[in-house]
């Protein structure tokens, strides 16, 4: 008879909680056990913003999977938990629940412990390790449930950081009519997204609904009786400070793996920051995987180790290490594509692959074309512009970006080919499904492509 | 000093209108002559059913390409003439445009002559050559424009065909106002862009709204006063007789290549009826190019010969005959994928590669994912299900269909995969966008490459 396998997953996020599953799915007889520190099971951080916006009922609709579930399918789950030490020796996971003492055997163990805001070093905004009154991170429902009740009888909003999140927010902000200003550190907006060209019309549109300081660094708060009340921040190039008025701040600038355990039991951490892994989800330490925003892995094209932050990534890697953690063989693809995408004032945008300062050692040849979404002759077609970028001796898609109608799905095309490693000179001739009413003749996305490969006959011409 | 190439079409759809205007990019100085037996230049055909609807204002709105642009760019171009003969020996064009008599030196000649409307064996349904009065096809601009003018005040619409134009036509019809009905001679409509699986859901969405008649031929019209009254029409299986009262009548039952001038001149003509052209374009015979509905190409995956039916393949040929007759170089790919798509009452479909029916020789292994647009939690998603059939061996994609949400869009992506011959293997892992408000976490097309890859692991596992 064979012993049962003892799986234990640390953190119940889409990380820990879909390696659960799949554990589940891959051997019917383990013993799974996930402890989680929060008081929710699986949920959706990434809809955070539109239970916040209202555009989601309630923001338990964000749970996808709930305590019931997990004990339907016999996973022990203990929220509200923390763990106190992974004793490797031992082979055991030792958690505290409220005044409880909890000892649990793993014969594999799932490290799904996240990822912590990271608060940029503000004057005034924290007293005594808490953030002051009106000030807030969006990283849990909680958060979310704290930032709504705090809006209803504030006007002015302040979010530092115009990346997705940040972007994401002062959409729900202004939906919920609040007066909102964006400040950015870095000179554009969307930098880890966009390149500044892409980004600069992006930026125009915001600058008709909301307030944005780009190249501005936030300095120090201001507070009435215990709440914020405004934010001083300078312009990064001329030192000139001004002061903006604010009852809510928002800080969204990014997070840090959470790897506190994972440095306890010697697992390797990586440039980034975050735990190393690799394609079957396991970190430098046997038997010990990790999954999600605590981890790192390699991106595809520049072959660097990057933050896992996709929650469409984070599944990926909870598929593996369940599966294979429960015995079976799933191994993730040798590195990341970062398909990614938001939609904020009316606008969806996406990309894959590094943005071009990431591509800076690299030859790369780029083409941008701006199209519409149906034929000219079409009512209500909408614009997209999509921009490629190729290597320049191989003519391999090395990133694209797009701004504008189906921005998402266009760029799932480009990833496929990026995953499959075609020349733009063959992806130029792409046949794309044409109908008036849906798509024009020749999509923006292999117009895009026709540009790059016009520019590298020259180039090769040229040589 | 180079002599100027001279460089004749014959036809302005476009095929011919595309070839004109590459052939121009690529030479500035050649003569491009174009000969068009209708009275319009360059125009939208597959925007007819639109412009009928009157979603598209004027039938003059579907016009690319005005005689003006052509003038413009110094390209000769004669309405409502005919080609009454290809001198070979003497390279001459010789035309007639009403009394007077035209001849074209050609260097090289283009071929973009078309396709008639196929014209079912139906009794009583002709006169003297001519339809019956309120019998159409829709073909042209003129035809679209008597349908419109004739609709105004009848009732009852039947159309012969259950494919993409047919149910185009059923769609702008019943927004019209009509009662419409539906014939068509296959077990299932929409037979060649979808599996039976596939179309059942479609055909009953239909059902809701118009009848149709599957696995029925049209026999006879009866007429009163020199116009259609009625259309009888029997049930293939049992022989059994239906009546329908109908004061229109649409054929859209396919057409055939328009090769009469092709074969006087000896171009190679197969087994489809179309002209036979290379990845150039070329025909048999050198120096003649042949682009659009009256040529074959070879189907990607097949291998067989397929008529060439798609604008945007037309479009592509089209580029690819202009470079190359003015003395560029332009190659096609080897083999057509035949990505396709349309729209009606309220459903997105798409295909790409071959139905089951033709795959028959093949070992295919399906899977089909029925999802939504969104993730579980967002609302307002909206269903879209996806096929995806997978060479057993090889493990590459053959053929994908999908109905719903941007099922273009998600085709697409499964045709750049069948373009990079990716694996099933490979393409389920593809990273795909994911943001709440654009598209969940896994995609439903990545969850159809799940689904096969599991079944070709069995498969495997079992031999």
């Amino acid at each position: 008879m064979i012993d049962t396998r003892h799986i234990v997953i640390i953190g119940c996020g889409a990380g820990g909680g879909t390696a659960a599953q799949f554990a589940r799915k891959t051997d019917r007889a383990s013993s799974i056990t996930i402890f989680e520190k929060g008081p929710y099971t699986q949920y959706s951080k990434c809809g955070l913003p539109y239970a916040i916006a209202g555009t989601i009922p309630k923001f338990h609709n964000l749970i996808e999977f709930s305590e019931d579930w997990f004990k339907k399918e016999h996973i022990d789950i203990y929220l509200n938990s923390s763990v106190e030490e992974i004793d490797l020796q031992e082979r055991m996971v030792r958690a505290k629940k409220g005044l409880e003492h909890i000892e649990k055997k793993f014969d594999n163990l799932i490290l799904a412990t996240g990822a912590a805001p990271w608060i940029p070093p503000i004057l005034n905004i924290q007293k005594d390790g808490h953030l002051l009154s009106g000030v807030f991170v969006l990283r849990t429902i909680d958060d979310g449930k704290e930032i709504l009740s705090h809006l209803k009888k504030r006007k002015n909003a302040t979010i530092i950081g115009a990346g997705l999140i940040g972007l994401e927010m002062a959409d729900t902000l202004y939906k919920k009519g609040m007066q909102v200003t964006v400040v950015e550190a870095l000179p554009d907006i969307l930098a880890n997204t966009l390149d500044d060209d892409m980004s600069t019309p992006v930026l125009q549109t915001l600058q008709e609904k909301i307030s944005v300081y780009t190249n501005h660094l936030a300095v120090r708060s201001e507070e009435i009786q215990g709440v914020i009340s405004s934010l001083i921040i300078k312009d990064a190039s001329t030192g000139e400070e001004t002061k903006i008025n604010t009852d809510l701040l928002i800080i969204a600038t990014g997070t840090k793996p959470e790897t506190s355990l994972a440095r306890t039991i010697g697992c390797a951490i990586g440039k980034t920051g975050g735990i190393q892994v690799n394609e079957k989800a396991e970190t430098s330490v046997q038997n010990i995987y990790a999954v999600g925003d605590c981890t790192e892995y390699v991106d595809l094209v520049t072959n660097e180790p990057v933050c896992v932050g996709l929650g469409s990534i984070v599944v990926r890697q909870g598929i593996a290490a369940g599966i294979n953690a429960a015995g079976g063989t799933y191994s993730l693809p040798k590195g990341l594509l970062l398909t990614r995408t938001s939609e904020f004032f009316g606008m969806e945008i996406a990309a894959v692959g590094p943005v071009k300062q990431a591509l800076s050692n690299l030859s790369v040849v780029t083409g941008k074309y701006k199209g519409f979404s149906l034929p000219d002759y079409f009512p209500g077609k909408n614009p997209i512009t999509i921009k490629v970028g190729v290597h320049e001796q191989t003519g391999q898609i090395l990133s694209a970006q797009a701004v504008g109608s189906n921005a998402a799905q266009r760029i799932n095309t480009l990833a496929c080919a990026m995953l499959g490693k075609i020349t733009v000179e063959e992806l130029r001739k792409l046949e794309t499904a044409y109908a008036p009413p849906i798509a024009p003749t020749l999509d923006s996305l292999t117009l895009a492509c026709e540009i790059v490969a016009l520019k590298l006959t020259r180039k090769r011409r040229d040589l």
